[in-house]
């Protein structure tokens, strides 16, 4: 499909998050065959145009750890103890079908688009259902297959049976760009040795990245040692699991010897604070991650432990939290909190060439933001940074431009029809309760 | 001035936060004269109709503890040590003039309306300016008089001085019933024991309440051992300070002796998560504090210690941080939180005859949250209050009636040219920095 030309017009301020960090002041941007073609002052003219006056531009969120066909179960399970949490979600998440998922994922990718989400790491059952909703809608994105030994998902049973569907995902989706297929082992506690160096041998035949769910709670931990005598990063070195293509979501219990095993790996992490705060499990060490030149992303988790779907909430609470927790205001500072959510979370999912950063050639993945509201006043070289992390919201993301066409405007989601989605999910919440 | 009666016609949901916390469905609220007269099925016809399908009905929030006039400096003063933060903050305050905090306290009093608080407690200097923005904008609030033995700001110098500005403006605004004057020693440490008990006579005598901050840092505490070999609260009391009049903004580092000297005296407390985890000043008791029975409110502070005055991010920090803090997932749980944000704040300024709920006789002062949004999809009862704290914000707001009066409608505050108030904010900042 030709992709219409777009022109940002003169835009107030645009955040680059290039390699120098550069802000540049009434900029525009020329966008072609779904690229950035130039940045700076621009005369020529394009299919489409929007006035940059008064905005932000800014690189389109990544959120790195997300589950979005379980955005039906929001506000179904809160404010519980984990064993009484997974009684009540294992009863409702068996009984989503192929279709609820799709209006599920639909779902999530309007909250996210319309909260500046561009690109987000899935993990999931009915990957058929995700992929169409992810098409559909045009946002870009990754679906990691839920790999167990043991499942209450009706969709399979054994691994062997979730590799076949990853085989038959690959070939289906190959010639879309912007959707991915991958494996999502489930953590070390539902996948056996057998399963996880499985997976790990299908990864290194078909160039897949791995997503995992890694030392979450502090049970893991004592469950790990107890069964292996190793800690939760230690057993997936020792049997040879680990390699820069594994994204870690959570990695909430890391002793230095562990974040010094990732680093030697080059292994991505994402981190997920609301959802951890929520849930109790524990705060990831994100400011040793971080010096210790680990690469630290964000992901929100489902919309069922968080209970929105939010990178600019996540940011906040991701700097507020780490500085508060280490005594030291200083921490996760303005410029390191936006990177996690941008260049971080592209080079957590391998894309950091195409995606993360507003740079001549890469992909046309970006947002502007509305400074006419009061939370964006007032404006100024200092406060713009600031503004970003500790006061923005989704209220404020006027456009989202993924892959150089136009996803949102004015706020509006423009690919769905949203009563629709918001009509059928309700009618699934009403079988499920 | 003559008020429209307004018919909130058959809204889907009507959260109350009545003694019973009722939630009606499908039902309508007639306000006549600033006031709620009748909730139900009405047939009654008013001078203006507010359609209420796919609407939540809710009290306006209550925002204990802000300083409106320091949202100009929003952004300016992040990420650092506090030292370094008082230093800046003692350059660029003193700078600012009576017409600086007019404008910046119409800013952020259109935030907070956009983000359905239509009352707000504030503590700062030039009375005059809040005032008159707050009755401009047509919010509801107390401005408190900061009162302190030595200030660098301009205007006045000894806490004699406050009281007389106090007393002129008790008198110049006593007709309106809206906006009120109270008494803002502001801490322990900045008011002799003599000041803070010529404060609490002339509360005494003018029947006023006074704001304080309180406990808010381990040094507070430590420095008040030191010197009069007593903890904060059990100094205050032992002055004869403590009454059922003080609200208490902060207490973040209360025991056990302390909390059942809050208890005792009644006082309560408006508790700050944002800036007490920014500034990394220590976490409040509140799950013991609400245990005990003591009234814990909610504050935004600042827009520079926060950043955002957006009291669903903070039932949502609230919510989280407590439960994480505590280990305890069900702690804070959705009908407590959102009592915090509503009838909670209405009881901590006095006003609990008067608003924080929805039911005939109170003041009409509510807000409207707009269902088809993605972030509170899908809706049932079970999500409803789930949906209120955890995933709700500002960009649900629809309509905003404070005192009967019509004062955001479609997210769009009507009393002031909002685009004229960004002009002059950003002026001031420029001249500033």
């Amino acid at each position: 499909m030709q992709r219409d030309s777009i022109l940002i017009k003169d835009a107030s301020w645009v955040v680059t998050q290039n390699p120098g960090r550069e802000i540049l002041r009434n900029s525009s941007i020329y966008i072609e065959d779904g690229k950035i073609k130039e940045i700076g002052k621009i005369n020529e003219k394009a299919d489409l145009t929007i006035d940059g006056k008064n905005k932000i531009i800014f690189p389109g969120l990544i959120n790195t750890h997300t589950h979005a066909g379980m955005t039906v179960l929001r506000g179904q399970l809160d404010d519980m103890e984990l064993e009484e949490w997974l009684q009540k979600c294992w009863k409702l998440e068996p009984r989503l079908t192929k279709k609820d998922v799709y209006y599920s994922t639909l779902l999530a990718c309007m909250e996210m688009l319309k909260n500046g989400i561009t690109c987000f790491h899935d993990m999931y059952f009915f990957g058929d259902s995700v992929l169409r909703a992810m098409d559909k809608i045009g946002i870009r994105g990754i679906f990691s297959q839920t790999i167990v030994d043991k499942t209450y998902m009706s969709e399979y049973k054994y691994p062997d049976q979730a590799l076949r569907i990853v085989r038959r995902l690959m070939k289906e989706w190959k010639k879309k760009e912007r959707v991915k297929v991958n494996l999502g082992p489930h953590a070390i506690y539902t996948c056996s040795k057998e399963t996880l160096l499985k997976v790990r041998d299908f990864a290194d035949e078909n160039e897949l990245s791995i997503h995992i769910h890694l030392s979450e709670t502090k049970k893991e931990v004592k469950d790990c040692k107890k069964k292996t005598g190793l800690r939760p990063v230690e057993y997936l070195e020792n049997i040879g699991f680990l390699s820069s293509n594994v994204l870690a979501a959570h990695c909430c219990w890391l002793n230095e010897k562990e974040m010094r095993i990732l680093k030697k790996n080059d292994v991505k992490v994402s981190h997920c604070p609301v959802s951890n705060l929520k849930t109790v499990s524990g705060i990831a060490p994100v400011p040793k991650m971080i010096s210790n030149s680990i690469c630290v992303s964000l992901g929100t988790d489902s919309a069922v432990s968080n209970n929105s779907l939010d990178l600019f909430r996540e940011m906040k609470f991701a700097s507020l939290l780490h500085k508060f927790n280490s005594k030291n205001p200083t921490l996760l500072p303005t410029q390191t909190t936006l990177d996690l959510a941008t260049v971080n979370g592209a080079k957590a999912l391998g894309f950091e060439k195409e995606i993360g950063s507003l740079e001549v050639g890469k992909k046309a993945d970006l947002i502007s933001l509305d400074l006419r509201k009061p939370n964006l006043q007032p404006v100024s070289k200092e406060a713009i940074l600031s503004n970003l992390v500790y006061s923005s919201d989704g209220r404020n993301v006027s456009d989202v431009i993924c892959d150089g066409r136009i996803l949102v405007k004015n706020g509006k989601v423009l690919r769905i029809n949203e009563e629709k989605v918001y009509e059928k999910i309700n009618k699934i919440i009403s079988k499920l309760i």
